[in-house]
């Protein structure tokens, strides 16, 4: 047995744990607080509520609010610019993936000169290590689905349509609070959407070729919680304690995320939202899930991890590995998620190679970290049973 | 469900990771190499395989020889001063508990002035807070029992007979090196000892009413894996499987140990070893720990912990927290440790009540971490049905 075990970002996990943020021992005097373009951090206080507990921890605070769904390479370097031009010295992201994954990235560049895609290691990207320590990063989930919070990763995407994850080891956020009473807002579609996005985490995680010791018992807990709390907090958003099962969850996966390299559904599904940036992220992982995990049931891949996971989302006399992708479809079904459809977001089938070949170009490594090795014809017709 | 995750260390893990270090992106330009005063880590080539490292990693480095068992403040202090005057800019601990503790304490005074008791914070401790980050530490592990790798804790005695842990965010190792061959060679008495002091971090850590969603998922994992190799690693030092096991249980139970607090088998244990420094604190722990668990299942305090806890160890029927306490009873018995006496120590039952009084004045915080409040004489009671 080896492992490499790293997972430095101090989590605060509760309901309430947003209310004592001040008294957290925070890095920085002057804070890049980084949000969505849309409206809901506002209108739901949460921008006002951080902006009172950096006032009360004497930490000055600017704002960016330009971040878009699916973070582009061009708004995070504005959001550098903006960084640096405000002597910023630390990151608050808060929202969802997008704002804390912009954060990440924004943190990055604001002490490293050059483009995004200078540090990104897939694609076009230029591969430099950054030279300079990334500012601090302070990351407050929004919602639950998204696990940045726990781990190093941000993914934006270029004008090339390369959608890609990138990170070090400063790029962990040195504090994560994570309070789901800031996700009982979250609408049904985007509670199951994000819900899966953190399942998928924890699944993708466990068969991954990468998987080890430490990860492998966040993935199993993190499943055990999701399964446990999504289709109750997707069919009502005021269950609490739903919320924060499924919150547990995602951050478990995060850890997960930190721990190990996801594997081919998160790769193709990144060459899919490149393509389709109002394709969110977590409906394009459910789309191809069914056909992804079949596929290594059918081969026999991971039979074993494929009954573990069945019994983690409460399948307790699991057998076989079909046991899991059938769970799965139930808890598709149990969400009312199953109508999703590639059409309508303009994904059609003649695509389907360009997307395949942009998956291989760009996300490389996560292809290579499923449990059997598939051809591109067989990661096509992943598509092709996918495909409503 | 409230929780603070917070294990900084990058942990690499697995026979021969020692080999690897110098590939583990090292802090610093000059290492003060701490170990023992004892002969092990120069006959066994342990000392000599660090420098090698070091060399390939381009880190000078000088020797710091002085750490005792139950390493004493003034050596720390002269090993603070040793590290100053010849400009050390990173602390590697190599060996067992002592040398990794006395590690940490030295990083953190190296940079700070006073006293080490002026950073304790418990008996005539003064509770200084640290105003400087202490050096990055690398932690060696040539033992598997202490923890220290994992966790921010660093316990010295003083000249009082306190013997007290200290510690910061700054005190977890940077890094740290757990590979299991560095303890083929740690003879069976030590062995048994050191597996039950880490068995003891992950129980106490679990029934402390500070255990926590993680802290106990990191329990269960290192109880199953010390109790599944811990008396075959005591009799057959060369087995590498149970080395490995007990390797493993010693850094999770590490683990539990950043994330948690201890209980009070650990703060009498403290009190003990601080008047008798000859008496191994593993041995300590294992005199009284029957008699400490069995307190704790007639109050009837923490039932389904025990029982987890007997599960943990393989006692799959487990139904009764005394099934636990008989586990716990039948693994002393295995690991040949079970005729410890406290007489051959020198400890006399006229002084109980003085090292119950020495453990509320320098260890309440773990006292007070106890599943059920328990009296003075309650602890007492606890020494004299351990005593022959």
């Amino acid at each position: 047995m080896k492992f490499k075990f790293f997972v430095p970002t101090k989590i605060f996990f509760g309901r309430g744990s947003l209310n004592e943020m001040h008294k957290r021992g925070l890095p920085g005097k002057k804070a890049l607080i980084v949000i969505s373009s849309g409206k809901s951090v506002r209108v739901n206080g949460y921008l006002a509520r951080v902006e009172e507990q950096l006032d009360k921890a004497g930490i000055g605070h600017v704002i960016f609010d330009k971040v878009k769904p699916n973070p582009r390479s061009v708004d995070i370097e504005e959001g550098a610019r903006f960084a640096r031009e405000n002597g910023c010295d630390v990151v608050v992201g808060l929202g969802g993936g997008s704002s804390i994954d912009s954060a990440k990235l924004i943190a990055l560049l604001a002490t490293n000169e050059g483009s995004l895609w200078d540090y990104a290691i897939g694609g076009t990207g230029k591969r430099t290590m950054a030279k300079s320590k990334a500012l601090p990063i302070i990351a407050i989930p929004t919602t639950a689905g998204t696990g940045t919070e726990a781990d190093q990763w941000g993914v934006a995407t270029n004008e090339q349509n390369e959608k890609i994850g990138m990170g070090n080891d400063d790029t962990y956020p040195t504090i994560a609070i994570v309070d789901p009473d800031l996700m009982m807002t979250v609408p049904p579609k985007l509670t199951a959407y994000q819900g899966f996005d953190a399942l998928f985490h924890a699944t993708e995680g466990y068969i991954s070729t990468y998987s080890n010791f430490n990860s492998q018992i966040y993935s199993l807990k993190a499943i055990e919680h999701i399964a446990k709390g999504l289709a109750a907090a997707v069919n009502d958003g005021s269950n609490a304690q739903a919320r924060e099962d499924v919150a547990l969850g995602s951050t478990l996966a995060g850890i997960v995320e930190a721990l190990t390299l996801l594997a081919g559904n998160h790769g193709l599904e990144h060459a899919l939202s490149a393509y389709h940036p109002d394709l969110p992220h977590g409906a394009g992982l459910i789309m191809m899930s069914v056909a992804y995990y079949k596929m290594f049931a059918d081969l026999g891949a991971c039979d074993e991890k494929m009954i573990n996971m069945a019994k983690a989302m409460g399948v307790k006399d699991a057998t076989k590995a079909m046991d899991f992708v059938d769970a799965l479809a139930k808890l598709i079904e149990d969400c009312g998620v199953a109508d999703l459809k590639m059409s309508d977001y303009g994904i059609t089938p003649d695509r389907f190679e360009e997307y395949v070949d942009n998956a291989f170009k760009t996300n490389i490594f996560t292809l290579n970290a499923d449990p059997a090795k598939i051809s591109k014809e067989q990661r096509i017709q992943i598509l092709k049973d996918s495909y409503k």
